[in-house]
């Protein structure tokens, strides 16, 4: 993928509350503008996949990759191409994890699941395209050294390959994570935390040349982070409502599935997130106020309430 | 139009020695001991990707690779890595293409697709796995610079993403090629064509330094080779047997597919084959006894029955 509208500087001035909503205009608007060099046959696939692309959401991952670029010095704008793969990967996973196959769900971020829409064939295709197309995206159109390149594409593969992303949706549709808390941390470690570490860990990767200080406080937020993510996720799916998150609640019920709230109940489950909140926070420290939105992502995962 | 008994004759040139057997044996001890770093958890999708991967077949687009990169005056073994990253993602679309969603086949290289063996979902996160684990393989384990690691890479998502590989599935999937000769080009262009010349152009790409004259010839062969594989896979069709193509012949004409059998008839398929198999002996006429194997791949792919 390309990109039509050239790139803006990013305000540097720093939400003080609320979500690092300037990050998150900007990777709408680069998101809306990229555009694909393929054959005006395959138009439909295309618009299958901005379907999905551009049906909103919180932009998590992107944003924590432009934060944590922010973190470093350096500008969030530039990180763009790299923030767009991950999403794009992001949203590949949702529309296969939606199929009648796997999860076959109706519902994904308020709006009819892609294949509900247009039909399995062309979802299970928009989502295999989707994946090319981020990896082609992250290597054609990211600013840094073809080492750096490299490095996060040899990282983003892992994270979304068999010791990773698919490889976690598979323990979760046969429900074959192992038992105890151990067990719920290998499942969604893979399906969940290593993308979410990954959008913290390749930004190192093409910055290059980063403090080992910075590299571990970058790392261990990014850990707590993609932990805190799904405890919410989890305590989400049985306490908000439709309108909060997009979906009917209690998915995960119907599905049999074990989450922090069945293996530890929804009190301890609220404690656990909390734990790993300051945990994520505290991790921060050595980067004082280069930190300030990377701060306000944890604190929005934390309270979302979508 | 109807399609009837085989009239013409495939073999217009005699194979000199028949398939590179030394190529495709070295391939498949590699492909055999592959292993992906991940969790015990997970070993049952490796085995799911395994079961696709390992079930034979010509090897055809490896085979390519290889025979390419010995036409360099290169040891074949050297791009192995890239060899099997291609056929895992070979491997990934038939498993996808293989789908009740998509042509609903019960059989592939004579044994029961993954989905009959497995279920859907494992199949779709097999191949799901098949690609980022191919594209992790030929970033990690090829040996080449990074900057050749990074060109091969983008023309190998470029050959397989919407203006390739899944683009064609999906022309085919929906009938979406447009009407005549230009339409069958296309959709097979992007369907199978892509990646059969990615297999010969990333070759050149990950070698870095080819003599111009030698990368016009064998991307033109590479080119006539991906239009003769199409055109005689759409004869065997509806002339091989179910012993011969490992699934029951006339899976085209029951799906309703334009092929090259259906748009100019059985006779002038053969001679459209004979042609093009003509076309890419003679453009590897500059290369000399340097290309003996890269005929060799010509006339199989011209006078195979399987």
């Amino acid at each position: 993928m390309s990109v039509g509208p050239p790139r803006g500087s990013l305000s540097a001035v720093v939400a003080a509350e609320g979500y690092p909503d300037d990050l998150k205009l900007a990777f709408e608007q680069y998101l809306e503008g990229l555009v694909v060099k393929s054959p005006s046959e395959v138009d439909g696939l295309f618009s299958a996949m901005r379907y999905s692309l551009l049906a909103g959401g919180k932009r998590i991952r992107p944003v924590l990759a432009m934060a944590t670029q922010r973190s470093l010095g350096r500008e969030p704008s530039e990180i763009l191409p790299f923030a767009a793969a991950v999403e794009m990967i992001h949203t590949y996973s949702l529309i296969h994890d939606d199929l009648p196959a796997m999860d076959d769900d109706d519902l994904r971020r308020g709006i009819p699941t892609l294949h509900k829409v247009e039909g399995e064939a062309t979802a299970i295709l928009a989502g295999d395209a989707l994946y090319a197309e981020a990896i082609h995206h992250l290597l054609t159109e990211q600013h840094a050294t073809p080492n750096a390149l490299v490095a996060a594409t040899v990282q983003l593969t892992a994270a979304t390959g068999l010791g990773g992303m698919v490889g976690g949706q598979y323990l979760d549709v046969h429900g074959l994570a192992p038992d105890g808390a151990k067990g719920l941390l290998l499942l969604h470690g893979l399906k969940t935390g290593a993308l979410i570490r990954a959008s913290v860990e390749c930004v190192l990767l093409l910055a290059e040349s980063v403090p080992s200080s910075a590299g571990t406080a970058l790392r261990t937020y990014a850990e707590q982070l993609g932990v805190l993510f799904q405890v919410v996720d989890d305590i989400l799916d049985v306490s908000g409502t439709e309108e909060q998150i997009g979906k009917p609640p209690g998915s995960d019920l119907r599905h049999g599935r074990r989450t922090y709230v069945t293996e530890y109940g929804l009190d301890e489950a609220v404690e656990m997130a909390n734990l790993l909140h300051k945990a994520a926070i505290d991790a921060l420290e050595p980067l004082g106020s280069d930190a300030a939105e990377l701060r306000v992502i944890a604190d929005h995962v934390a309270t979302r309430t979508v």
